[in-house]
């Protein structure tokens, strides 16, 4: 547990990997404010904006708006890995280490349904409004992101209220949330009460001033947030899940595992080394071919001799793309993406 | 120029920087044999396999049967940047530098209109032959590829007999080649014969024992070509253009300039270094958002003092993907895909 208010947790990373769909108390949370208790026999969604027929629904009309869809879907926090940066250099934002992410089942029915429903314009955005309150900058105010309208209207972004085919919990948005598989978790806002079709991105601080990728000259006293990388899509990334790091281990044959993601692209290759990176292995993967939304585990066994080893792993995509080797050389203040190699120091003896 | 037969050249690079489109006659040429003498007048297309109907088809059958299409696309040896891995040891191939890339604009018609007029069963795979005779490994046989039926379907994926707005020259496939935007140009063949659809990946040479990604443990003699990565999408990638390596430059303002690559994300961040990477600026990009095929431009002007400077350059995607540092994280014994970032060395008195 990275903070109990606002509530952030992540599970510990023998956990993470024991199972290829995560279970949802097993799945991290990041919340900006306090969990809001909605009830669903009451919860009402609005549509509004740019649409010729604004809507305001119960969560039954919802459900009887359009055909309910199950997709399997990774959510990772752009945070993700974020105590790996901060040897480097100090970051803002919780340590979080590789497990704020997880795949999990989501129901729902795709947002472009409700659009149509809606007669929504051509306009650019999409802006998602929870009923969460956050304090940040001095300001109290509710969360709300947006995304763009050709991602909007692909059939993979769900209004979901049911995961791994149980009611969504508390913590993970109950009644309602959005899903947008493949962007980063903060574009997939949880107890989502307003939908808003407008020709600019939400102008929430959340949206605005809040997960951009930024260079690593600049500083939280130098920023312009205008200048940052929107953060959506996120990289290519592997991490070791067991064993864990300062691990003690006996001499002899151990099998390393974890997970590897490569956004739309599949993951090709997972390298793995007891050398700090000097030489390596490739490890056998675990695909879910039909769920381009699902990500890869892995596993290899190596035989490790008494002494200090770093074990390390790194992956490669089906575009030969590979991640870059060390934190310095993707550090950002806010502490986002880290993608470098992940290293695990054990001992053996 | 690398060989003259088989002909391989590529152009400077201050030369290939300087014109948004690349020139035919500065297009990076790769040939696996002699350049076939083909005439137009004459020449045959054969569509067969797993057809309903047979085409043998004229240039002028084949101009008759779709409209007439003309979209910008990059083609990139797999091998471009293969100098910048042999330092860190040998590889089999030609030494390409950062020039066997190009940009141009083709015109031809949409491959999927000739698979459907030929009515092309649901296969997996489409393969292609070129009128060219490779010698490699022991044999003489025509070059043939293939590409997987869904890429095949894309409506970017052209037969093209002109190139930027002239009958292509022989030596870029006078008169009908391949152009797989994004893929690797190993799959755009030249010369263009036949077209055969089938239930399997093409079982040419080129196909199957070439043109794949392979871990850096493995060498020619251990090699198990199944176990590699077919190259078709191609990683992150940049390049310093102008000043060109171990130039000797005066001190004060020096502009550095070069392209950038994503494959089919955006290009969303160059950064430019003159110590080695202990420091960055970031370079102003200039993008052609209508056509997701082109290359991405970019420059900044950097105050360069006294002394030995290396100069490097990275980029970054939408997704915040950013390239390896160093070769040697990238080295392959075949030395395909260096997309580690560009370091020039320059000399400032």
């Amino acid at each position: 547990m990275h903070s109990e208010a606002p509530f952030n947790a992540e599970p510990p990373l023998d956990r993470l990997r024991a199972s290829f769909v995560t279970a949802a108390q097993d799945f991290y949370v990041r919340s900006h404010g306090d969990i809001p208790k909605l009830d669903a026999a009451t919860h009402r969604l609005r549509v509004c904006g740019r649409v010729d027929r604004p809507l305001d629904l119960s969560m039954a009309d919802l459900q009887a708006l359009a055909p309910q869809r199950t997709l399997g879907a990774v959510l990772q926090c752009a945070g993700n890995r974020r105590a790996d940066l901060q040897p480097v250099k100090p970051t803002s934002g919780d340590p979080w280490a590789a497990g704020a992410i997880g795949y999990a089942h989501w129901t729902g029915v795709a947002l472009h349904e409700v659009l149509r429903a809606a007669g929504a314009a051509a306009s650019a955005h999409v802006a998602f409004d929870g009923a969460d309150q956050v304090e940040m900058a001095g300001r109290r105010f509710r969360y709300g992101v947006s995304i763009g309208m050709p991602r909007a209207l692909q059939d993979d972004v769900l209004l979901a209220w049911a995961m791994n085919g149980e009611t969504l919990r508390p913590e993970h948005g109950h009644p309602l949330r959005v899903v947008v598989p493949f962007y980063a978790g903060v574009r997939s806002p949880k107890w989502l009460t307003t939908i808003t079709v407008q020709d600019h991105p939400s102008d929430n601080h959340m949206q605005q001033q809040d997960y951009k990728l930024l260079p690593a000259s600049v500083t939280e006293a130098t920023v312009d947030w205008q200048a940052g990388l929107t953060i959506n899509e996120m990289p290519l990334n592997a991490a070791i899940c067991t064993p864990q790091a300062q691990a003690r281990l006996a001499p002899g044959a151990t099998t390393i595992r974890g997970y590897a993601i490569a956004g739309r692209r599949a993951v090709a290759r997972v390298d793995v080394s007891a050398d700090g990176g000097g030489s390596w292995v490739q490890a056998a993967l675990r695909h879910d071919p039909e769920t381009p939304g699902a990500w890869t585990f892995w596993a290899t066994t190596l035989d490790l001799p008494q002494g200090e080893h770093e074990l390390v792993a790194r992956a490669w995509d089906e575009a030969g793309q590979t991640q870059p080797a060390c934190a310095g050389d993707v550090w950002n203040f806010k502490g986002y993406l880290c993608a470098a190699w992940h290293r695990v120091p054990v001992s053996v003896r």
